[in-house]
């Protein structure tokens, strides 16, 4: 079944293949991608959509001294199938495996290990710029989808596209969806194009290239002049980027292998940077993905059945998402002034239930967290109350909007952050380990971080009565059992006040954890209480403003640790300690347990936690050691 | 000769005017904005330029209830004015007057505190969804320049221009200049339409606006056919909006109050959103700002002398502003790998004389901070050194950039942060309190902050040779005389090494220094000799990694106080407490002075550093404070 997959070692091995034998590779190599990610999880639909337009470019390319950038860079599956990773697909995201993303420590045909949207055609000029500077001629190709071109970067970097007077070449991969369905000005007139476009429209288009190419050597102004006067092709694509000035080419058949290869020789002669606009198929090949892509963008392992598919993972349990999903939209049947926003992604944030019960209070802005942010300020301005839902590592795009249009106005905007702390097999792209550090530092801002399910809801509450911006933070984790809620965190949230979930007469110890990973605290009280270690526990709730009782035991001679789901470096610990020397207290007794300041790779959650010391295990040793230490002195 | 504007104390009363004793009133205005400047200093070029289009808008529009926002800010001067503030203008930017840029705290005129470009149409489109949610009908207004569309936060927001189904107007106020010239193909574009105009063009645009304004009621589609079938106007201008499915207007003469107030008229009336493109001239009826606006963008006191000027600034004092662009420049001409990014502040960052050098080394991608940094990563990952110089408050905007691209990457980025800690008379929005940390959180990153001209070259220096990302921040200030430079302040900059500058006999306090505000702890220092209390000080150097030796002096009993121009939180002080804590030091002993956890109005520089005890007086009075407690323990 993969009789010529079995000979592709590098992109050479694919160079010597006919058209019709490359066309019998995607298919071989879709069936890998399947099977592979079957077992091990992974991005699904956006990698069986780019088959053919990767074949086609490493055909074309040297990848070894051309630059290949990959945009968002979860659709690089067949890229690293064919640059010689083929047999590490079966760890793919595991630990000792490959990542899911594209990563220069693994080959010399990764440039940058990516995993957030827009930032290919930026780095791509300053590759360009470059090779100019040191007079290299290499090609320089960068595939954006037509989700991320969107993003406030990447039209930051077309709009300095003017820059490079050599060839780069964007290809544009237009599916019509980002991980959810495309939104705004930009998906509705690509859709606008690819409405008035027939099949026999894209064959014609492409001959039409190929013929027309302009003359090598020309600028860019002859190329958009001629491009204007001798190609019929369907001008209303072409104005968006006529008008920025970028010479324009398509759209074409992204899964046609011999016009795409004609395609990409011919414009790898350009002198001047250039844009192709391809259709593909996002899921192309496997039905249910193809019918399901946001099902199907990043999944767990599944089983195929024939036509259908099971997924393996546990359904039934609940996670902080799905938590958070529920309390959100039970609160907005009550509060009419509650607006939910995301950039792009509804599903992953839990919003789905809300948005359709609320679709008229529910906006996707995309992938344009900035905005999102801005929207939400301008909303809350008004009077309403915007929750924003964007993973913590995305956030970081925002960090600007918040400080200027939420903290230093204070408007109640509530941030609801997910994929807080370590995120498993995303690896250091994805991991939200540095929202506290950078929220905590402005003015006006409430941290939160709510332990379990009942605690989501406390905190949600919380942040509705509060007449200013509050942060809610949350892994992408399950809640913990029942059995983990203590009485007090039935209490309502009081601002910059914690809560002490558990008491142990002649306790030497305090362990203050910060969010969900007060679970792992709780079991390490457990751990150290069968080896007759008293230790007291503390659900910090607030990591702005930190409640100073957490210090109070200090002068009862015991210790502290806090424990976080983020960088020790500016986060919840660094805000006890700062708290701590503005008041003077003997901090030699507090010992903080966080991620180091390394990047911390791809794996399972459980598995970074416990590298990085913040599971129960670890606390419990960290305890003994402390006490070790008070007993030496 | 302000017969006119005495009487003006409200919108209401420019509203009873006719137009030529409108533009008579914009006459005096221009003559009280020239003079208040000339005194105050402050922002003049852009102030200039809109005196017509506000007078339009609030003659025609009634602020109070509907809302108008502008883009960055700094050009709302005669808003201020005819806003009831005129008497405040002779405090512009001093303690107890009024801020140089919108506050709402001010007055209800004003709907956000902003000074950072690219913000204005994604918080109008939070208020007008606010607005429809609520069902009101205020009108909201949009003013933005050339230069702010081009961020890539405003594309996110045209983007989603489409959420909105009722009124919304953006001005786009062309005036072809940023601070600096406009860069990018957004630019050229709009020079393109710009050259292709007449005066007289400008004139039937207008007519032809009038004629055949959309009837009210009518959808988007239904008045973008309309503006394509029936009127003329200048195509090529819409073509960019149109492309994002906006009805466009334009271009119109910014400067022709009558045609503005007929235009705004009919275009309030819409029920869907539209962009009117007009054309201002910055620094409009000053001849010395007209043909040097980017002098004229934010200038301090100066005197007019006929049609000449002197600034009364004190142009030989050497800032740090200066003595960067100096010793990269020098650098430059050694190594030829060395390349020089703005963000259209070429001017403020220092760049002009490497510009002028290094014309082919020198690139300024326009207000589009995300970009620059992924340039200069794309730049380094292909061998070469460039120095991204952006303002510390505007380096927010890149955050997520420079933890993605370069920090996740180890690459060779240097950036070069001005405007760090406390900027005097820009207020909360430009002050960069927040770069230590966060930065200081990614791995890879080191963090240093010169504390004279010497170690700015040094710095420089040392950055060059650095392996991986350095981080190099300065304030907005002089560098400090001679005479507190120390022997030990020549020594060649080594990676998380600390040089002491002052060691004293029996002292029992250390105060470590984190950059210029070394100086301030110096003289502390002094001051307490002169009251016979000897204290040493450490020129930190690096806040990471941070030099474990800082701590110990613990040891030997003494007290540390750190002192930084940067938020305590997250700061270099927190970053000393983190390594203490981690080293199982006693921190009782640790003081951290640096800014509050409050948003520090505008005032001069100096005052800021003594409001929020930082500056020598009050380092010494902290340092008293800490001996005393020692002594009662």
């Amino acid at each position: 079944m993969s009789e010529l997959l079995d000979k592709v070692n590098s992109p050479a091995d694919i160079q010597r293949l006919s058209v019709p034998q490359l066309t019998e590779l995607a298919g071989e190599i879709r069936n890998f991608i399947l099977n592979s990610v079957s077992k091990t999880g992974g991005h699904l639909a956006s990698n069986l959509g780019v088959v053919e337009l990767t074949l086609a470019l490493h055909c074309v390319f040297n990848f070894k001294s051309d630059k290949l950038l990959w945009d968002v860079g979860h659709q690089c599956y067949t890229h690293k199938i064919i640059t010689g990773r083929k047999d590490k697909f079966a760890n793919l995201r595991h630990v000792g495996g490959i990542s899911g993303f594209p990563n220069p420590a693994e080959s010399e045909y990764d440039q940058f290990a990516v995993g957030h949207a827009g930032t290919a055609i930026a780095t791509a000029i300053g590759m360009a710029l470059g090779n100019y500077h040191q007079n290299q001629d290499d090609k320089i190709v960068a595939v954006v989808g037509d989700a991320s071109i969107v993003n406030g970067t990447s039209f930051e970097a077309l709009n300095n596209l003017g820059l490079i007077k050599r060839q780069l070449l964007i290809v544009l991969n237009d599916n019509s969806m980002a991980i959810d369905a495309t939104v705004g000005a930009m998906a509705k007139y690509f859709s606008r194009v690819r409405l008035s476009q027939t099949y026999e429209d894209l064959r014609k288009t492409t001959n039409n290239i190929l013929e027309h190419m302009p003359v090598i050597g020309k600028s860019v102004e002859e190329a958009l002049e001629r491009i204007k006067r001798s190609i019929r092709m369907v001008l209303p694509a072409s104005q968006m980027f006529e008008s920025l000035h970028i010479p324009y080419f398509g759209p074409v058949d992204g899964h046609d292998i011999g016009s795409l290869i004609q395609l990409f020789e011919a414009l790898a002669e350009l002198n001047h940077p250039a844009i192709l606009h391809v259709y593909t198929k996002k899921g192309k090949g496997f039905q249910p993905a193809d019918k399901g892509p946001t099902k199907f963008h990043s999944t767990g392992p599944f089983k195929i059945n024939g036509e259908t598919v099971e997924t393996t993972s546990s359904p039934g349990k609940r996670t902080f998402t799905k938590s958070f999903g529920e309390y959100l939209t039970a609160l907005a049947e009550k509060d009419k002034r509650i607006i939910a926003l995301t950039s792009a992604m509804c599903d992953g944030t839990g919003l789905m239930h809300f948005r359709e019960k609320f679709a008229e209070r529910f906006y996707d802005v995309g992938i344009a967290e900035g905005a999102a942010v801005d929207v939400a300020a301008g909303l809350a301005r008004d009077g309403l109350r915007p929750f924003v839902c964007i993973y913590s590592t995305f956030l970081q795009r925002s960090f600007d909007q918040i400080f200027q249009e939420v903290a230093l106005q204070n408007l109640p905007v509530v941030f609801c952050i997910d994929r807080a702390g370590f995120v498993g097999p995303d690896g250091p792209t994805h991991h939200g380990l540095m929202d506290i550090g950078f929220m905590r530092m402005m003015p006006n801002m409430v941290l939160t971080a709510p332990a379990n399910d009942i605690e989501m809801k406390l905190a949600l509450e919380f942040a509705l009565g509060h007449e200013g911006p509050v942060v809610i933070r949350y892994p992408k984790d399950f809640v913990p059992p029942d059995s983990f809620i203590k009485a007090t965190n039935k209490r309502p949230y009081k601002l910059g006040t914690s809560v002490t979930v558990k008491r142990s007469k002649n306790s030497r110890i305090v362990i203050v954890g910060y969010g969900s990973i007060l679970t792992e605290a709780i079991k390490a009280a457990e751990i150290l209480a069968r080896e007759k270690i008293p230790v007291d526990v503390i659900n910090g709730r607030f990591a702005a403003p930190v409640d100073p009782k957490i210090l109070s035991p200090l002068k009862q001679g015991k210790s502290i640790i806090t424990v976080e789901d983020h960088n020790v470096a500016c986060g919840f610990g660094s805000a006890v300690i700062e708290m701590a020397a503005a008041k003077n207290y003997p901090l030699g007794h507090i010992r903080l347990l966080g991620a180091p300041k390394t990047f911390v790779g791809h794996d399972s959650r459980d598995a970074q936690l416990l590298q990085t010391g913040i599971n129960a295990d670890r606390i419990a040793i960290a305890a003994k050691e402390m006490l070790a230490k008070k007993t030496r002195k």
